[in-house]
């Protein structure tokens, strides 16, 4: 059983927690202005001073948090884990953020004598209560070996897709535009058969098991015929992603005109108010465009 | 059993002309200046002087020819299908066109007191000799009922999209818009991946499983890796479906932004010399911007 220091306790964090605290482990999280989700308390977790703290008593330091810049600040801010941290340890970053800046990061951490992974994840919410994530990860093979037994505890479908840093977060950032790219996809073929006054339903369904096919179509494709924009998935959140796509395309001399396009329907979605809405609902961009609602 | 008129006997038609002739059907062929595919003739095939000629003895007349224009030609040209019409046969048009001239033919061939069927197919050379089409149709419910021995001889997944015409030809359209934006969303996702000097193959099978897997994925994803470019399905034919659906969004009023995009790829394929290979071979026009190869 490790000492695991966990920084983040939002809609993806707790449970996560939450699931190594149940396999065993000794937990340490960092004091906050608003109350420790008195749960993990009650299961012996260990509140610290400051992330500083966690480090300095942790083996394995474990954070997600929203974006890039957080993750600098949980790292190298005043009483960031930096400071606490002696060779030997390791850091997991587990949000979902830049791989350029990840690459920096981890060689910062890597000075200090430690390793550091990058793994975030894919499955949202549910995926985080069922512990049936899917993890991405990049680092050393031994890193790797040393988390898998916590990753066996938050999800199921664990790859170490590189041995360089950053190459977990350009697996999501892969996956992101993937996601992304198939709900536009779904939105504009839906919306071309239902202005042409054909049921996109009947479309769905004849398009199901053909090469058409993507889990988007069966799941998203849905959410747009039955109206169901409930997250799901935000809006905002995707727009975060793919601005870290974007961002590192520009950083790697990479054009990506189809991801750039959705981040823009993205944005004309923010602009009617639909930021937290699931990111099917970027079919909405595009019928307001056309003047014209599917199903 | 039925007369069968089968006009269009290229690389799909030829083999389903097969189908039908060994479920028995008589077929009625159009003399060509080349000679007519031996099999068929040794089957019994009768080879008439004109489409006319064929509309006359046939009960049931079924067409698959390259683009709209050919269809026009067929039906109302010089000696055509429908100067040999009489009330109560039904043509069906298994070409891939527009849903919107679509209308207007089923129109003027309802006013001879004769049905159509639009019923474009997708599968492929492999899928017309394996006799697996996916069949989308457009049209009354009882044509599609006379119709449907015919299609059980030639396909597999065969769908009424809707009991107007032109249903099938739009299903057909939403394919391929999907099929053309799962291909780009692999291709950019991928690319950006392997700039960022991560291994494109595991980062595909680190997301097939999950919100990102699709048929494209799986299958044109590995071309891309293995750059196997072998049609498969010819870029010169999705860019005249792409036309198709660009075209139509236009006479719509719908904005297909992605579809655009893609199309335009697919264009810069063909400056490129590519128009022949298969469409997964988009990738080629990122990773010529990005002036980088995957894999």
């Amino acid at each position: 059983m490790s000492k695991i220091g966990f920084i983040g306790l939002g809609i993806m964090g707790r449970p996560m927690a939450g699931h190594l605290l149940a396999g065993g482990h000794d937990l340490l999280l960092v004091k906050h202005s608003s109350p420790l989700p008195q749960e993990l308390l009650d299961g012996g977790a260990v509140a610290c001073a400051s992330a500083q703290e966690v480090a300095r008593q942790a083996d394995i330091i474990i954070a997600i948090v929203p974006d890039t810049p957080q993750v600098e600040e949980v790292l190298f801010g005043d009483n960031g884990v930096a400071a606490g941290l002696k060779p030997g340890k390791l850091f997991i970053d587990m949000s979902s953020i830049s791989p350029i800046e990840t690459k920096d990061f981890a060689a910062r951490i890597n000075a200090l004598g430690c390793d550091y992974l990058d793994a975030p994840v894919s499955g949202g919410e549910v995926g985080a209560k069922a512990a049936s994530l899917t993890i991405m990860v990049g680092g050393p093979q031994a890193a790797f070996d040393r988390a898998k037994p916590l990753f066996d505890l938050m999800g199921q479908n664990i790859t170490l897709v590189g041995e360089n840093n950053g190459a977990g977060q350009t697996c999501k950032v892969a996956n992101q535009i993937i996601v992304a790219l198939n709900i536009e996809a779904v939105s504009e073929a839906l919306l071309f058969a239902s202005k042409a006054g054909v049921d996109p339903a009947r479309v769905r369904e004849a398009l199901i098991g053909g090469f058409a096919n993507s889990k988007i179509l069966e799941v998203h494709g849905e959410r747009m015929i039955k109206r169901t924009f409930d997250p799901g998935f935000r809006i905002g959140l995707h727009q975060k992603d793919l601005n870290i796509a974007l961002s590192g395309a520009r950083a790697l001399g990479v054009s990506l005109p189809n991801t750039a396009n959705a981040q823009e329907l993205f944005n004309a979605c923010q602009g009617h108010g639909l930021g937290d809405k699931d990111h099917s609902a970027m079919v909405r961009a595009l019928e307001i465009m056309a003047n014209h609602e599917i199903g």
